[in-house]
């Protein structure tokens, strides 16, 4: 029996693996009882598992939610049945997950990333949406797996069973890496921080179908993702009576509202395309008062690392100097981040061979352009710095609606299919 | 014994009557078991009373809270002890009351105002804090009487007990009005639409003390009242991903965002003081998200009408010019507004001989600034115009902290001698 | 001999005839002499010759200067020589020229299109600058030509004779087209308009050698040109005293200076790259007197025609809404426009086969990237459109400093292989 | 013979010296002839006259024309007779004259500014002007006395005659002070800071008259002078191709523009009128070239000197935040100053009381207010300061068109009744 025919056996279990954690999404920073389940799942199949501090570099964890925040949702988690030590080892959101397979056979190591969060998206609950027709829409209020990381957890913990049970035909290590905190591209460069791709050799990110995807189809490579940097920034004034003293006051609003102006103005980059957006802002207390605060949610996007750094550094010193047109405080915070990715061809057409042979996919692509961004490029970036290689895989299926969609869902078969894909690529690549 | 001495007698009542306004307090345009108990109280009395649609005019209401929140606030009265009849008769937010004595003599129309909605602030509950102490402090969450409104609910109240009671000294008409909505100056303009002040020669407001006021002591004018316009501005745009396609976006935030700038450049006026804040902006839904919705809540200022009006015409110019900039589509409603006031000293001398003699007060003062706005004014306005005569008056008492403070509080003496000076004031005025 | 050999023996015709117009350089609409020498000589060579009205269409010149400087610079153009009859026919700036030579035989009509004016630059006349210290630097002060358009001409009237010696090998038509104001972009639309490509099969532009050019060398298609549109803004407001009545004044800096921000923000976008700049600003009359004049020059970009329009349309709605925030009067010009190029890169592929069989270069690219604009682009966009083909050539040769920069100098010796160049393209296109 | 009549007598001689001014205006700065002529003049009166150096600190001179300008005029004056060496000891326009006389006698030292620097206004050539119709229009082109101060130059120097005259009546000391660049208030500073008025105990200004002035009258005291600081503001960037690489540009455009729109919002002031005008704006090189320069033109004003510190403060902050938004340049400088005049009202009267006795006015009033802006008030100031008094005069006469104005005329009996009336008070306060 093949292993994609192996795989193919184990899509009940799948299914229900996924619907569970469809059930119980968390999202960025709070995937406990997700990571708990991910962590016990692993360590069961006798991979060396780790997790906690251990895989997160806590200074590189951007875009955290509040304390009491966390609290509450490890509370949840253990209510749902998660492992309570196990939890409180991830406290503070260090809800990252590595499993290592040593083969003791020279080789090379072979790494996948998967990602465990959900969205801030209420699921739809009206009939016509599979998840609510067949019993397993989200039971978590404003939180929904809209971005099908449900299905990467699954077909990561299924490609975990799959290669422990052709350890054999392995050589060199393996590790798989559950990344949290994907969305808002807050979680991956904390997990590369800590050094654990620093001894890899190829490296693989993946991801369920994107808009107009073919249903049982593989793409190798998937390129275009932009360089892309999240910023809170908080303005501090002084309120003051707007008809009394409007001179006492210093104008946190005005402030914002020209950052946010001038931030639009950053210069266009002969180099590539660039993006900057300011997608919230919220200002002042009362009619009447001299705003003393504000604050702005931020992004900017390049085609190239470089140009994105263009983007973040003029960004920064607008921001600053914004302040001090009204001389007010500024605090900025890092809310997530990722690189551009570098495609490498040979690669996508390498995996694209070995997929031929051994999947029964009924088509195959060696390039798509993905437009958005991903923080599994720090892991490839990282891997490929170091004189390694990595791709991006996208799992054809096609989808129920867009990403971040709450009628987003997809086909399910696409499960075992991945997990096959990554079984087959593990053997060969760990062998070459 | 006179009528200084006849009100000193009711102070217990008063002080109790305001403390059971002080526990319930309600903020503009929810005043139901506020104006109910007041139309209890004068028809209990004998007055001929008014209410709801017969002295709001609907379309002047500026400012109300949504449909919903009214209901709950209906619901919530009913539930204190208000008379169910009532309180539907003032849907909507009706909740003005005008209280009619007809002598039968010939002589001047006298009218007084009062005003009884409470702030938008959390009352203090600790220590120190006198109606904490003393166990009458908000039962309301978010609500506060910080502006001592309930005092002159109470006042007027009091006023009209004694007024009865001196039926036979008085000559003319006397018109007692309650007014809703003075916070945020919403609630004058659509009373004095429905003509109820259109017959009056004398009209008269007042304030229980403001900032460094003498204890015992009465100002005859308050003047320096600033004219005033409150808008709020709302911006529909078209959201877009801002990754992927911004320029399909309208974006709503760089227009408010310009708007709260541009508002800040109209020109000073070199007839006299000017302002213009906006107080109050929020902007967009997500970072990556062409942000398709933002709204501004603003204020303009004028030392006489004329400066405030040109205020609100550059004003609202460019908050349309601000949405063409980014092609979004703008609303603008009044969310409250009052005029400047007309200083009358011969008045205000008149009243102060008239007190002298018959009040027992420490200090009279024939001026005094106060450097808000009050809507108060719309009824003196009218009634000048019409070729009446208008003072607002100070009632001298110490305060605990600035009003819309958490800690306001004033010393409670204050209440029955207002009551007595309206009294002395309707005798000596109706009879002119 | 073979046209190589024919044109290398004009060598020195030519080089006289460039250094000539080097020296008395004229700017956009003013090329009175040039023009005036181009038609003689053109008549000269027994060309059916079209000039004045007859060839510019007078609504769509753009950027023109003011009538009192046309007429002073046609006052010139007679005392340096020109022929004062046909001066006065290209009146107004109607210094086009069109050269028509009708084989009589069946064939495809092939066009070339060369520029005349030259740049507002002043010449550097200094040693080390060679036409300086060869005699030859500009005469006119504040004028050179600086982008090789004085070669551009001598190469046109080059072909012009080597076409009629060789008329017999010629088939169809072929139209020389000599275009004023080419610089700002402002010239072509106005050729194109009246129609005189409207029958062309194979239209072809070209310029002396850009940037990091190989000597001796060809490009057969130039391309990367950006679509741009030139806009001059006026403002047009109310002054007054600052200080004594500021409420009074229309403040037309703070219009233009708004409109120059806002322009900036105007979006990406995710089709490809565009451009938006304000590069001249000058307002106000007087330190203390509110601004009533202000005036903005201002270009958009855009990778094709359909991204300039967005940035177009962007810009004018933009500069409208700036005016009414200040509540000013504004006139917006075109002061230039050229659509961005279609590469054919079958055509290039042919001229390439061509000229490796006829001429004498040391080598020849089918392809350069010149990331500026031209407006030789209307030519080739009405050509194509009418299902005729297009390129733009490039004439390899060093420049002895960029485009538009002071020291700006070719290699003379790629006039004469320009002009073998398009003898044979016309002969072997005519005859297609 | 009184005062009054003696100073008639002069009559012929004053128009001859205004006239032959008025001929040879020179803006501030520039006052090489005039300074000449009145050094000249009062040598040969028998004063101590101190100028140049001694006079002017030149660290404090504000708003100086280039060097090369400077040149020029001094030029200009020889070639109109000014003594060569005076005009060479006042190099650098150093232009301000002092004469001191002592009379030996105890007594108050009393101070007369006058200023004596024209504007830059172009004079009206056409019938119905009547220095144009009598022949002593301004011969120098774009300058022009439009404020009167060739008529204080002139009062200044019969004063000093007059008083040189009484010498014997009068007692303490004397002190004429001849001021240059009163326009665009930037000289007064200058003389100041060398100490001249340090030792007076007495010191009076003068204008004259002011719009609706009535004809031979007085005014002992004009207030209302607003503090006001002018600024000049260079934005220096680095210029790029707009097309080709616009992320290396630094835009100085864009850091005026917002300059100019951020200073527009510095907030109104409780305590009284302020006043903020960027009049002038020029930015820029080519339509297609980010721009790397840009000035601005700027003042401030405040109804007192602390409010206009606030102006000055908030302005200085915003220049340099917008110069930082772009990552430009800034340099400001000072190119003019005054502060706010504090009233005498006593001293006002003690004049009026003795004006009304010694002169033959029509009309004296003891205020009016002029709006403006004076640098008299340093001089007013500084002796206010050290305990002295001060105040400013206003010499009543009719205008014939507005101050700065091509028409501006007045009525040349003003003269020597001003001449007279300082004597008089130059006796009256000495003996006090």
């Amino acid at each position: 029996m093949s292993i994609w025919q192996e795989a193919e056996a184990l899509k009940n279990e799948l299914v229900a693996r996924r619907r569970d954690l469809h059930k119980h999404p968390e999202p960025g920073w709070t995937e406990f009882r997700t990571a708990s389940m991910v962590i016990k799942e692993l360590q069961s199949l006798g991979y060396e598992v780790h997790y906690g501090s251990e895989v997160m570099d806590e200074a590189s964890m951007m875009g955290l939610p509040s304390a009491e925040h966390l609290e509450k949702c490890m509370a949840r988690a253990i209510a749902e049945g998660a492992d309570a030590d196990l939890v409180k080892a991830m406290a503070g959101g260090k809800t990252g997950v590595l499993a290592i397979l040593k083969t003791g056979k020279p080789g090379k190591t072979v790494a996948f990333r998967v990602d465990m969060d959900s969205n801030d998206v209420q699921e739809d609950m009206q009939a016509g949406h599979r998840p609510y027709e067949e019993g397993f829409a989200s039971e978590h209020p404003l939180a929904m797996h809209a971005c099908g990381h449900d299905g990467h957890t699954t077909i990561g913990l299924a490609a975990a069973k799959l290669l422990m049970a052709h350890k054999d035909e392995l050589a060199g290590t393996i590790k798989l890496i559950f990344q949290p905190a994907e969305e808002g591209v807050r979680g991956a460069y904390a997990m590369v921080n800590t050094g654990i791709v620093d001894d890899v050799d190829y490296m693989f990110g993946g991801h369920l179908g994107f808009k107009n995807t073919v249903d049982n189809s593989l793409v190798t490579m998937t390129g275009g993702f932009l360089a892309t940097t999240k910023l809170d920034a908080t303005f501090k004034g002084v309120s003051a009576h707007a008809g009394a003293a409007p001179e006492e006051g210093k104008n946190a609003l005005l402030a914002a509202a020209q950052a946010a102006i001038s931030l639009s103005t950053i210069s266009r980059h002969s180099k590539g395309s660039s993006r900057i957006n300011v997608g919230v802002m919220n200002a002042g207390t009362g009619r009447n008062v001299v705003p003393d605060i504000a604050t702005l949610k931020l992004e900017t996007r390049g085609l190239t690392t470089e140009i994105n750094e263009f983007m973040v550094k003029e960004a920064k010193r607008m921001l600053q100097a914004a302040a001090d047109l009204y001389d007010v405080k500024l605090s900025v915070s890092m809310a997530g981040s990722a690189p551009a990715t570098t495609d490498d061809t040979e690669l996508a057409h390498e995996i694209a061979e070995l997929v031929k042979e051994k999947c029964g996919y009924d088509a195959i692509f060696e390039f798509a352009d993905m437009g958005g961004s991903e923080d599994a490029g720090y892991f490839m970036e990282r891997v490929q710095n170091n004189g390694g290689r990595a791709s991006y895989l996208m799992y054809g299926t096609p989808i129920a609606a867009g990403h971040h969609n709450s009628h987003f869902d997809f086909n399910e078969e696409a499960l075992w299919k991945a997990a096959a894909t990554l079984t087959e690529m593990a053997i060969y690549f760990s062998n070459k």
